[in-house]
């Protein structure tokens, strides 16, 4: 294949869900001329409670299918995958390969006087040590603590994103961060920047909210035209987007909408990866 | 095979995940001289947010794979497979299938006086109106209310079965109960008899709450007795009980036998079904 041609390739982007449509999202409004097709893994969601190899071999998977669609560039915008598999993808797969860790890391580091950080995900994204890892390599001194909160998922997937409840469960998990404070709380899972308010409203304006999905569109900016592959500026008037699912098209193109301001989603269902 | 050597088989017993665990330690109490294999597909759970598809598909792999294992007798131990599958798995199997709902709707109307009947359940379990047009077909004057409660499931795999945040969300659930009384209300989820003490003190003693686990177990032990099928007495002086995960079996091991009071469980990892 030609250059230009892989340049009008579609990006790639999977996550376990809805979730990583917050990533696209951003990822639209930073690379305007881009085509993006994007994985949910609907049918086995959520990810985030499952073990090492199952996320692999998953991740994997979806991975595969994006490659399969033809893609100049694969986007992990889950973190539980992120964590656990990114090796992995990076190893098999032909194109460059961003997940959600390095971006957010950056990110965390990026403001000034930064000694304590935070981090909040799910069970298998804590448990992994990725972001932790990733911090003290960067920055050896931090005091670094990491809390996993697996009530967040279904509570936004419940469009449960205010009120007494949220309230409750986000005391039950943060406190710590509330009684010793973090300058800045990585919100390592792409469901969390829908319950973003609530954390902020509780922690308080020390602490910085670190959503990962801008710093994640900032990186494929880059290197799309670090390796000259972003695509030819007028060559879509109307780049397109592409959805598939594993589980039924209905709930997932209602949702979607939501994540994405109210444009119109119609997936397509794939019967196995 | 033979007439005894079939009455040696053990019973077949699958669910998502470890619900299904609540019906298998009614089981055994009901059947001490019975042997046992479980099948838990933690690899894709919960079922109970998926489609209908979805659901009769994953519901076809794990009672396929069981029947493989040769088993005299199924039982459906998940609200979700029994509510959208069961007359698919009925079709397909060539043993006895034996599912939560027919029990539970039973004991529901078992009480003197009935005629009020409220059903939680999952999403997909509620919109399937399995119960609702059960109930009705049994008792045509019957009030029925039923209503999905999604975040049950993951308090009680969170472990969280009690306390303030599950108070709160009993009563996001349940208040139309609290402001319409109902005589019984069956629990239509194998997870939920872990929050039966809450959801009981927040509805008051006027409440019946019914647990579909020791129906079930009256119902295999009705047809085994009926089709000549159960267990020679003595054969097994300590039955066994075998246990299958689609995931990762330290977190099955360790939950289960909380599930189990305290007996040892030791699953095997089944790759793909």
């Amino acid at each position: 294949m030609s250059v230009t041609d892989r340049r009008n390739l579609p990006v790639g982007i999977f996550d376990s869900g809805l979730g990583g449509l917050t990533v696209l999202k951003e990822l639209r409004r930073y690379l305007p001329h881009e085509q993006f097709v994007y994985l949910g893994d609907t049918a086995r969601t959520p990810y985030g409670s499952k073990s090492r190899e199952t996320i692999q071999r998953y991740s994997l998977e979806c991975a595969s299918f994006l490659e399969r669609q033809g893609i100049k560039l694969l986007v992990v915008a889950c973190n539980t995958s992120s964590s656990l598999a990114l090796d992995v993808l990076i190893d098999k797969l032909d194109c460059p390969v961003v997940g959600t860790i390095e971006p957010a890391v950056r990110e965390a580091l990026a403001g000034p006087a930064i000694s304590r950080v935070g981090v909040i995900g799910t069970k298998a994204t804590i448990q992994s040590g990725a972001y932790t890892e990733l911090l003290h390599a960067r920055s050896p001194g931090l005091s670094i603590s990491s809390i996993a909160c697996p009530l967040f998922v279904p509570l936004v997937e419940e469009g449960i994103c205010s009120g007494p409840i949220v309230e409750s469960v986000v005391q039950m998990y943060l406190s710590p961060f509330r009684a010793q404070p973090v300058d800045s709380l990585i919100l390592g899972c792409t469901h969390y920047p829908l319950l973003s308010a609530e954390i902020s409203a509780y922690l308080g304006s020390g602490t910085t909210i670190i959503q990962c999905s801008s710093a994640i569109a900032g990186s494929v900016r880059k290197i799309l035209d670090d390796v000259n592959l972003a695509a030819e500026i007028q060559r879509f008037s109307h780049p397109e987007e592409r959805y598939y699912v594993t589980d039924d098209v209905g709930r997932f193109n209602e949702l979607a909408s939501l994540f994405l301001d109210g444009r119109k989603v119609e997936a397509v269902k794939i019967e196995s990866l």
